[in-house]
């Protein structure tokens, strides 16, 4: 009667380099950190290491929020927990849609009973503020909800003017930040951004499972002010802050049991992220990064969606060449290369490749296998996109 | 510019061994598991990690429901997705309260609207089966809930009668079985149990983070007839599934993107408590551990909480000696001997010390480190309890 539990794991699983939508790239380090044995997570060790990862993550969101902590779910989670949080039935809420994440941010809200008004632009373009403060001054607005890189389409959206509006007309602005943070420039409290979520498996190379997750005090003002209870216990921030971030109080509340060792990954991966190099140093990397894998793949004809001004650093949507079977060349770069990148969704599938630019993927030398294999599928000579790239990664 | 990825990882992370209410020591070898690279969670070989995590669910939960997945959050997680698909606003819900875990239950049924019908127990004993279908006939019963495992007083509920009763009158059986499965007799559809959800760090040695969840076709159907979509677009169970498990269409369709590297643990451990082990000889052997250490724990003076028959063999619950400082004892066994054990909640808080015997913690030697400890620390020779331990084993 014995378990079998010293025997060799799993090894079946392939070699990928991850260079599509996310998740991306994990380095060894972060796996190593990820497989520390697990503690208790009301062990005074465990506090320390909580404490780490909250600083790390302030710096990368750029905030001073004392509400800054991972929730215990996948960057879909972090949407579900701002909406939980930070819009109450019947709230007016200006939501701009420029693509899937904009779409279900959309219907997140319909289902938190919120009055939706979606200021819709083409997929592919930023929304463009004026239009978005147009609906918002359309009515009585709690909340302006925007996508800051959207992934269905490789877009950043501009905040400038969003968070002054919202401050002086006692709205909420929330974002998403799911695939820019740690990747593309982003200043929380600069840009007075109220509430914000991420992901793990995007710009900060760490496997998904966790979301970053930060609120400032007029949105904690707007949930303290609830007479009752919200839809969800276990996303109910404050419920979670006792348990992240106790106050003056000193003790840890038990809320629920953390993903100890995904937060052991995730405070590793931050500390590549955001301490070694600072933070505007990473953002600059991925500037350059993109920009190089852009011009290497021109020279396979292919173009990018975004226009200058309104591209996501971290993820290039890029049309695939004319002519060419855009799901045989993915499938063939997985199967015969094992390199990953991801197709359009949507309106745009069939009809886009999403690269990613995000954290170790945002390298010259990963990009240098994925246009030499690219070269080999579209019976291309290397020599001119790998130029391009070295000229890229120069510049 | 240069990102300093393939230096070491953290080892600030102290040995433990975890022997309290949760998580449970993890092996070397899931741990191994959760490092494998992470791959992109559309790749045509995750779907085989998928398949297979699925069907060692069923087996751990003894189900045949399709729907059998890991949500992807924490066993609360799993709580939140059981109430979000399956009790609707305005249902009448009969809910079993005799410890923290029942309470919880109930504040969550509550927050969905639901009106809610508390059958208490003392903390220590399990709620009569008659109590909980004598509320039930009270009204127009819409669900009965229960927890399999109270993990705040080491008890088991008794599950007789309540799926017969819930068929018969259009109702649902709804359970909490976060700290049995795999550890405590437990089959689901013998049970006839309509929907229930786990955590991966009781008794399946996994890192806590995904919360095992199968429902049954009564349950599905209740979700189906829904007019308009649940609150909750996270755990929303119809689009999981398509994500989860696709049906005859055959293509998975994205929902979020699953915490990949979690997923390898949880197929890890599975193969160890399900796969290797029948479930039969791994509650055998958690009912062995459980008398043994209950037995050995005796010689110092401790007495169980659960009277015979209501015992939860995966958490022992026992009163501290008379005379000891529970909460010293507590922090000494994790500072100077690295064990950790938990003291109790609400109510009983430093009237109880929960020490978990669940997976690898279910072995003697660690039982025996336990023991050893424990009389160093109590100032009491350590043979008679370790020889009542090592009785135990043989019996």
């Amino acid at each position: 009667m014995t378990t079998d539990i010293d025997s060799a794991p799993a090894t079946d699983i392939p070699e990928r380099l991850l260079l599509g939508s996310g998740p991306s790239p994990v380095p060894p380090r972060v796996l190593a950190a990820l497989a520390q044995p697990t503690i208790g997570h009301m062990d005074p060790a465990f506090a320390d290491i909580m404490a780490e990862t909250i600083a790390l993550l302030r710096e990368a969101f750029q905030t001073e929020n004392r509400a800054t902590l991972p929730i215990s779910g996948t960057g879909s989670a972090g949407m579900e927990a701002l909406v939980a949080n930070f819009v109450d039935s019947g709230d007016r809420v200006v939501c701009g849609v420029n693509g899937l994440f904009g779409e279900r941010m959309a219907e997140e809200l319909r289902r938190a009973g919120a009055d939706v008004v979606p200021v819709e632009a083409q997929w592919g373009r930023a929304v463009p503020i004026e239009q978005l403060l147009e609906a918002a001054v359309g009515g009585r607005t709690d909340a302006i909800v925007v996508v800051h890189g959207e992934t269905s389409t490789g877009v950043a959206q501009p905040l400038e003017g969003l968070g002054d509006w919202c401050r002086e007309h006692d709205a909420l602005l929330l974002l998403d930040c799911v695939t820019s943070l740690g990747g593309h420039a982003l200043r929380l409290d600069e840009a007075a951004v109220d509430a914000a979520f991420s992901g793990t498996q995007k710009c900060l190379n760490c496997p998904p499972g966790l979301a970053p997750f930060t609120a400032g005090e007029r949105a904690l003002e707007k949930l303290g002010r609830r007479e009752q209870p919200g839809r969800s216990w276990y996303f109910d921030l404050s419920l979670v802050l006792d348990y992240w971030n106790p106050g003056a109080s000193g003790g840890r509340a038990y809320h629920h049991t953390a993903p100890i060792n995904m937060i052991y990954a995730l405070r590793e991966a931050l500390r590549i992220a955001v301490g070694g190099d600072w933070l505007p140093t990473t953002w600059e990397r991925h500037r350059r990064a993109h920009h190089a894998l852009r011009d290497a793949l021109a020279v396979f004809g292919c173009e990018r969606l975004a226009p200058d001004g309104e591209q996501l650093h971290p993820l290039l949507a890029v049309t695939p060449p004319a002519g060419v079977d855009e799901a045989a060349v993915r499938s063939a770069l997985l199967d015969d290369h094992g390199i990953e990148i991801s197709g359009g969704l949507g309106p745009l599938a069939g009809k886009l490749w999403r690269v990613g630019v995000m954290g170790a993927g945002a390298r010259r030398e990963p990009q240098e296998q994925l246009v030499t294999a690219l070269a080999t599928l579209l019976d291309a000579e290397p020599d001119e996109p790998l130029a391009a790239l070295a000229e890229g990664w120069r510049a």
